[in-house]
């Protein structure tokens, strides 16, 4: 592993000026702040659910973010609609896999999805992706569990395995595709203490893949620049309530210099 | 078109006084603000979906928003109950045509929406509002599309056409009545950094129809009041995070001579 | 009734070295706060309503709220089926009857939930309380009506009736348990002019219960512990967007001393 430099900052100039529709079917608890995350890069989120027009709001977008976190069978079934429609387009599939392990409804579900739709990025936390990667994890709720495994390793088999990238968020963060393995080392504390970071690094990652065709690249680029603003947001606040609004700032105003100072990445 | 002004902080006095119940039934990524907007205005919001409940609640009510944002068939058949208990107690009913033009089934809804309950104001930006008018827009999403005509004529058509108020946001808005015509060009352009400034208008419309039965100057007053305070709080913030939270603020601090001071208001 | 000190720091502390799993069947309006508010005390909100996982995710939570604020039918079949679940593990359930008495839906269902299910906290305004207490009280939506009763009375009685907790919310709080009563005298009245501290305030209640089995005096910690942070929260904001962020910073950076000097409760 070689510490690095990448032009994560030129791919949010990117978003800034292309403003791409990001689709997203995701959660009712963080949906506000997945839609204000995409807005405040520049791009134009759009949330629909309705069976009957998944497929066609997919098909106008240039990514679509899936988000299992409050799923029920019907919303999947739209997940999958609005999937395929994605697929056959070509435009890249995120999901989240917000809370596997937890229920035995999210691991079959979470399955579901892997098998029917071509999920491009998988991405989740360390217990989540373990369950998906087939270990007997039981996560408590949506917070990370202990798992005594290799999470590269493990990030990497995924990968393998489901022909993506894998995305492993945590105090350092692993981007894993088929063959390039990022590490992203930036973020703040603070952002364990608000409920929905998780959430957002995904419409994040969902704005960086519509415009960057090396998707574990584009996932990189956006994890150093949403945890980049994460970090500026800390400085400035006292506490999680502030930190999340500053949060919003920061990812707006976030300028070239600031990234290619801070950002922390090694690659593989 | 002469420039004038208008009592819109009246009206705003006479929802903190009467605090009047604003029933919803609005889109999912935007129903906290919708809500909070309402409270911090002084009135009283009241989200309820349930079909078996939302005629019995709009006969509480002194307005009824409906929003179709996260639009479904069966929320839509919840919207066309709730309107027709609006309409049998003669309170108005306010139609946010979020995304009209993006999906086959959004237009389909509106349309029935409009044919089958009395929407007293319709209310979108400039390419929602053409598609309702007929025109072959196709709407990337929730954001506004290009649209070839001149949207003051288009508005005041519909206006016409379906015997209510049009009203049009955007960097100036527009609020065609039957006979009136307003046009607003208050506004920061940080709303458009923020999700939802759009369905937090139409609530702020909703609260101020609640009031005053002369619609069309209800909804110029409710712009007035919403943008002045947007005005205020772009003054007060480093970003659209810093912004959303004095925009709060702001709205629940305005006072008669700010209001006065800085509305600018054409009518004709 | 006479002034006492209760140790409700001592349980905050709790919450934050047991991180506890407090599971959410809540409203789609505040959705985002219970969980947010919930992660800014230290504890680990989770908010699924799937009828095919909420019995299992109630297996590994440590306490279930449930609020009909935005109720259909189906969602409180879901509440009961966790509901069952909660009872069978033996924690607590705390159900906010938001909105009794605003439709014979709501009415019916919070019936149905007591009547179903072991219901440990009910927690409501004067209105909503009087209702399910058998008061023909109309409540104007979901704020509090104005009630003829001796709300101390209709408190002790319902808990005595349902054998189980009782809180009314206000501007003095009343806590009734089978024997116990205290009235908490913190707040701020800027809590009236946000959307959402009264469903925030359940799920405080609902993190507390989750590591004290005196329900009563948890519910009354959780209160004291909510409503300080709103008083500081309300010294540092200049309206209810500031306050707001404020709240889950000063609830997040609570200290033993502030909770022990500004604690106003009252006990029998």
């Amino acid at each position: 592993m070689a510490r690095i430099k990448i032009a994560a900052y030129d791919l949010l100039e990117k978003i800034r000026e292309e403003k791409p529709v990001v689709h997203h079917l995701t959660n009712w608890v963080t949906i506000y702040d997945c839609a204000n995350i995409v807005k405040a890069l520049g791009g134009s989120p759009v949330m629909a659910h309705a069976k009957e027009e998944v497929a066609q709001m997919a098909d106008i977008a240039s990514s679509l973010v899936l988000n299992i976190g409050t799923l029920t069978v019907d919303f999947v079934e739209a997940m999958k609609i609005a999937g395929s429609s994605a697929n056959r387009k070509g435009i890249p599939v995120i999901l989240d896999v917000c809370g596997a392990g937890a229920t035995g409804l999210r691991d079959q579900k979470c399955f579901e999805l892997l098998d029917e739709v071509k999920i491009d990025i998988i991405k989740g936390n360390s217990s989540e992706i373990a369950r998906v990667s087939g270990e007997s994890v039981r996560t408590k709720g949506v917070d990370a569990a202990k798992v005594n495994k290799n999470m590269v390793e493990l990030a990497r088999g995924l990968a393998k395995k489901r022909k993506c990238t894998v995305v492993v968020t945590g105090k350092e963060d692993i981007v894993a595709g088929e063959e390039k393995l990022y590490i992203v080392k930036n973020g703040s504390p603070m952002m364990t203490h608000v409920v929905g970071t998780g959430c957002m690094s995904t419409s994040v990652i969902g704005a960086f893949a519509a415009v960057e065709r090396d998707l574990a690249y584009a996932a990189a680029s956006g994890l150093v620049c949403f945890e980049v603003a994460a970090e500026c947001a800390a400085k400035l606040s006292s506490g999680p309530g502030t930190f999340k609004e500053k949060l919003f700032d920061c990812i707006y105003r976030l300028d070239k210099k600031t990234v290619n100072k801070m950002q922390k990445v090694e690659a593989w």
